[in-house]
């Protein structure tokens, strides 16, 4: 998606570790015009998916999901990252290592939220690894759900997140997916 | 607000310790329509505010705060919850209580995102003690930013946040104001 990628360009800066901060308009400051124009993409792209549930996981995946929501007109959920007293015991659970945090962390969702029938599109800002994606289908599949479609903003391409997935055969749809960066250039090539 | 009110009633749900469980459409599951609608009224209400950006913080205001950013065309800036990786050194910081979670957490704010000129309204889902908007308020003040309206989807009138924040002078616009529940008979009384 060429407007991503110009916004990438522009204000994404890379980091030592492989790290792509985009924190002035994805998960710090939000554009949610850009989230619109994202969201409109992925409607165009999976028309044909019958979505009726948007899913994705605390915190920087809510705000993009939640204009997906809205453009497909369907209930969004999040996953959330730990146990929370106000969650009843009747939830789904996957464990997921964040690299970016160098650490596991349980996500839930409640068993009132996911189920048989559901065809779910899976929405997160970023994929590398792919583990938050893996533990949210894990979540949805072991309800019975159909993941019908993979929406990421900014797919790292020279890591195997993506790549695992599509050889499983889901749909994933990266609106950028990003084949090398370099920090001591700045410089980011996309995938054509 | 009758549309918030009206769903409250209908599918939220009373639990001891004066819990109010809305994860049906607001904090698990959300119902972007109706936030659309909350941010609408939102819009209406401090239409004379001049409001240049939107604050909320990690995780359940996020997805209202989009919403709303989207209906005054305006950014959105979420407080993190803990210092990650992919943010700069140079932050803003509040230490927050939650209830809740029976625990202290810091979030943090970029320089970057919140400065003088800028005109906020903070936004979140609940507020009962006014932790989380006092720290906002923090980190928005020592910026030199001024907080032009705090927007709150449900707010628990019984407890002291909102009364606090009112007689302090800022503008709090609950959409709805619990005046009294009861987890025993389930009943909910709300602010006329």
């Amino acid at each position: 998606m060429e407007l991503l990628e110009e916004r990438i360009r522009k204000e994404g800066t890379v980091k030592p570790g492989q790290v792509l901060k985009v924190d002035s308009f994805i998960n710090h400051q939000m554009d949610v015009k850009l989230f619109r124009a994202m969201a409109q993409q992925w409607k165009r792209d999976f028309a044909d998916a019958g979505v009726n549930k948007i899913v994705t996981i605390e915190a920087s995946g809510i705000g993009i999901a939640a204009i997906v929501g809205e453009e497909f007109d369907v209930p969004v959920v999040f996953a959330k990252k730990s146990q929370s007293i106000n969650l009843d015991g009747s939830v789904y659970t996957a464990k997921i290592h964040s690299y970016t945090h160098q650490r596991d962390y349980d996500v839930i969702v409640s068993k009132k939220y996911v189920g048989p029938g559901d065809r779910i599109l899976l929405i997160d800002d970023f994929m590398a690894n792919g583990c938050a994606m893996n533990g949210l289908i894990d979540i949805c599949e072991t309800a019975g759900a159909t993941v019908v479609g993979i929406g990421i903003a900014i797919e790292k391409g020279f890591q195997p997140g993506g790549a695992d997935l599509r050889a499983r055969g889901y749909r994933v749809d990266s609106l950028a997916i990003v084949e090398s960066m370099d920090d001591a250039t700045g410089r980011i090539e996309f995938r054509a």
